[in-house]
């Protein structure tokens, strides 16, 4: 936890609010979205995790207010509980929780695919509580508690992606979350279209990454790498168990992308193959050009 | 040219200092050099450039003490000429130069390629000037004068690339000269090993980045972007002109690096084809090993 942080956590009353929010999973994103919730409406922040000694911790850190290892205990009376657990727990969780949601609870998840979770979701869910997901795009190579930093949201990207039946309310509530935790840009989006964009920014991104680092050149010393490659590789140390979920979540949108991307490369290696210089040169300046305009449209 | 470098341009004296340096080109990489060498030596440096206006705003900049534009004036009684320029600019540069160099000057260049450009300049060399090429692993998105940054040296590495005939003085020089404009980090390297690692390290990373923006998602907005997607396509807007001529100088070295790379990403693509969870998880998991692999010797 980073130490920056330990300040703010202590203003929050405890027995006399009224709201509660309960986030389940602390974890790298699940303590670091607890600790920047703090203050939100108020609440009081209830914490689950299934190793005793990080609720232990949460609670010395001050990100939550209580934290227990039964989830179905924490989330009791929640007006808002955010699941920060890989997707597979998701469903199997709900089901032991769901005789313990409060009337107009509203659930939450921040797993990185979307279509996927709702699926496996569908049959489970109650009319007495609403689901909207939501993805922040903020994140670091290292998990767990340990690593958490309440700072990770600040400017990044936060994506809501309600289902047909989330209120309005609640997608409204998470605006508010987002800007809470200081998100810098939000965007709500339908499940189908996250994922299909998301297999292009994130799981295309994190494969391209990793690729780099499956036949490194074995003399790769420290003189010979610049930012470039520093930055380009900086993901490739990948959460093996996450990556694999997700990837595999998010499937057939990842194979479309990454089977264009792979044909993508096989025009470069074309144009070198034959010494085409100007099919290179062609193909290097269009992807500048498309990289200007992506660029042009994130400072918009 | 980044305004806290000016107050370093003023010291050197003119007329009375007795080693001569000439930077011939003075675009991002060499007025960044020419800069950055201020003090070594005490040197008087001379500048040349094609374009009569950076030749006035390098002057004015400070970082040289007089630039022309005719390169056989510039390197005249020089004792060390460094050739920013491109590498196919060379050779017709030092065929008109040949008869201006000083007995016992050392002649040096910055490109990214070295074993096709020492091929080409095989005939050129005259006994009388020594050659050892250097390759500072630095740079920026964006070239020309007016992004040029005296710092960009600071903690990079820099490659020596000496002939077989090169004055193991010279190596010595370039080391000094390396540690004078901040490089981190100094590694001597033949020129095809020098080529075949900076096949994976630069030209395949570049490849990679680039090949992320060719096919973009329309819909990638500034919500779904986060840090990964940032980094991993930073150098995406590639200068395709510098580009083109670095890859088809290192065609076979790249072109067996890229080969490889398409060949990994068809493994994951193919594992994620087949719902082969063990097989994707197992080529994560090296990649990850890989990389922390390498960040040990990067900061050893």
């Amino acid at each position: 936890m980073r130490v920056a942080f330990f300040a703010r956590c202590v203003k929050s009353g405890v027995e006399s609010v009224s709201y509660k929010m309960c986030v389940v999973g602390l974890g790298l994103m699940g303590a670091s979205l607890a600790g920047a919730l703090r203050g939100f409406r108020e609440a009081r922040i209830t914490g689950a995790d299934v190793l005793e000694d990080v609720c232990r911790k949460a609670e010395r850190a001050g990100i939550v207010d209580e934290a227990v290892t039964d989830a179905s205990t924490a989330v009791r009376d929640a007006d808002l509980v955010i699941f920060c657990v890989y997707a597979h727990h998701i469903p199997p969780m709900l089901e032991r929780c769901v005789g313990a949601f409060r009337e107009g609870a509203v659930l939450s998840d921040i797993c990185g695919v979307k279509s996927a979770l709702y699926a496996r979701l569908a049959d489970l869910l109650s009319p007495h509580v609403d689901y909207v997901g939501i993805h922040p795009m903020a994140g670091k190579e290292r998990g767990g508690f340990d690593n958490a930093d309440p700072a990770v949201f600040k400017n990044s990207g936060l994506l809501i992606c309600p289902l047909p039946s989330t209120r309005p309310e609640s997608v409204e509530l998470m605006r508010k979350l987002a800007t809470h935790i200081g998100a810098g840009c939000v965007a709500v989006t339908p499940p189908v279209e996250h994922d299909a964009i998301i297999a292009y920014t994130s799981d295309l991104t994190h494969i391209a990454s990793a690729g780099l680092c499956l036949s490194p050149h074995p003399d790769t010393g420290p003189a010979f790498t610049a930012g470039a490659f520093r930055d380009c590789t900086r993901v490739a140390d990948i959460n093996a168990d996450a990556w694999t979920e997700l990837l595999m979540d998010n499937r057939a949108h990842t194979l479309t992308r990454l089977e264009t991307y792979i044909e993508d490369l096989g025009k470069i290696r074309n144009a070198l193959a034959t010494r085409d210089q100007a099919a290179l040169h062609a193909l290097l300046k269009r992807a500048g050009e498309n990289k200007r305009e992506m660029l042009k449209r994130w400072t918009r």
